[in-house]
């Protein structure tokens, strides 16, 4: 299969419902523009043996790709559209298990209504490696931004935290559960699902915001340092899913094991900064559209030794460094 | 160095002109829009070995990576404005050289205009692999598509090609030069220099474009592909830089040498379809600009066999497959 061939049979359909990416015959596409929204893009990669395991189908490590992306959109406010696709491919290696990856695209298209517009395909002397530029619409306000955390506000989090580390060890076998629990937080490392849902809310309610990617400890101090805030979070009220709690068992309230959560990270939920004023309000909106919001704590003037205190139970703790280190690619 | 300071410290100072990258302090950036323009969107990858000789010096590896991608803007007839970046590097490497590589983007941005606006860095287990999404304006028209070539057209050329094949041989050994023609011929092949002020006559006279990056003849064929026409190029009419004609001495004349030059890709010129009526106007004005534009063949109704003819000083040559497959990476 020639690489016109395979962006023909296997990319092109991904396209359809883009009219600016003519069908993926041309070097570029056409983004739309809109006087009533603003244009947010994001970009994030995936590379075998780094962001998943070798052995993941492609399907999930495309809708994975994917979601990265999604969250970060969401995170700001934002409703993603199109995106941009680098596929490198290892030299000589079969080209059969793209259609996989392409059928992964195809579902999370449909799911989240979006299109692939453009992209890039080669063959590298390395393992399989995908990129993606992401683009969405915010409102009028432009992107939630994480500087935008205040003094006095509450952070709270859109989902549980942890389910994806976990799931995780589970994958790689250094952890065992039944069955059930076990395929529910693999589900939650390989196919993560941000709320995608709460864009508006997000983008009406909250101060600053960021997504949970790299852990929830490591994305918290990120929102602090960029609002030149100090942030406190009380570790025992992080949520855990009921799966968690069950794989955990009294382990699940341990300092040791809400630490752990909160460094693993890969959660795609998203940590907000929310007037106290707007918290009800807030909570009731996403309650209605699904979504459990948990406070975890709050900001307030920055101090100068320290963006982020941690808690346990109302009592200080030591925070350690903790979150993934995209460079050195060590935990 | 952690991947904070990196970006903090080496890419935040390339996101400085764009203000909607946030000091590449959060995980999206705000892409302008334009009531007076439509935007336009080009992915392009280059990998370690495959795209560029290991020895290359990466701050000319970051400045063709940019400038593959200002050429697919540029072809369209568009303005490039700023890039979103992915790197990935391998991973325990030391980021050191990453300096240089940051030190052509920003030689890159100042000639070109453009700017950062956000991506991703991640180690990886591979070589490696840098990612480019680059945006550009284009007019009302919209961009000049492919598939706009139309029967009668006059096919040109904008600049000589085959300077990159002969400038990768000499970078290679595989082939020998006096120092200044090496010099210049290899600086084709590591800086290619597309013709970036073009894109407002591109827009105006072109009637569809394809910017030379698999080889002439493979590009060729794929502007009569998209545009349902027949394209016939001759051969003998392909424009040689002084400096290939130095290299080639009397061997560059022959059918085998253009042949070979007009497969060897990396060119970033730009192939386009002019209606004769314009073909003087647009000579005209991109000689006021510097460029020399070559006819080198025309497009006529699409015949059922074959949508590229080559010819030979006027006489019918068996055309072979030739150009860059990405994919399978062989020439």
């Amino acid at each position: 299969m020639t690489e016109f061939d395979f962006i023909q049979s296997i990319l092109a359909p991904l396209a359809r419902g883009a009219s600016g990416a003519a069908g993926l015959r041309d070097d570029v596409a056409e983004l739309p523009q809109r006087a009533d929204a603003r244009l947010i893009v994001s970009t994030d990669q995936m590379s075998a043996g780094i962001h998943y395991l070798r052995s993941a189908p492609l399907h999930k490590v495309a809708q994975k790709l994917l979601r990265r992306n999604i969250s970060d959109i969401v995170a700001k406010g934002g409703q993603p559209f199109a995106y941009q696709l680098a596929i490198a491919w290892p030299r000589g290696s079969d080209l059969a298990p793209l259609r996989d990856f392409a059928e992964g695209l195809a579902d999370d298209q449909q799911l989240y209504d979006i299109h692939l517009t453009g992209g890039d395909c080669a063959a590298i002397l390395g393992p399989a490696h995908f990129s993606v530029t992401m683009f969405g619409w915010v409102g009028a306000r432009g992107p939630v931004r994480r500087a935008g955390v205040k003094p006095g506000d509450v952070i709270v989090v859109t989902g549980p935290i942890g389910d994806a580390g976990l799931g995780l060890q589970l994958a790689q076998g250094a952890r065992i559960a039944p069955a059930p629990i076990a395929e529910a937080l693999i589900a939650r490392h390989e196919t993560p699902a941000p709320p995608v849902t709460l864009g508006p809310l997000i983008a009406r309610f909250a101060t600053g915001a960021i997504d949970i990617s790299d852990g929830l400890i490591a994305d918290l101090r990120q929102l602090a340092i960029a609002s030149t805030t100090s942030i406190t979070m009380d570790l025992a009220q992080v949520p855990l899913s009921a799966q968690a709690r069950g794989v955990l068992g009294d382990e699940a309230g341990s300092l040791d094991a809400l630490r752990w959560l909160a460094s693993a990270g890969d959660d795609y939920q998203i940590a907000l900064g929310i007037a106290p004023a707007d918290l009800n309000d807030f909570t009731a909106a996403a309650a209605q559209l699904g979504y459990a919001i948990t406070p975890i704590g709050g900001a307030s003037a920055a101090r100068s030794s320290e963006h982020l205190q941690l808690l346990f139970c109302g009592a200080p703790i030591a925070s350690t460094g903790g979150g993934y280190q995209h460079f050195s690619g060590q935990g």
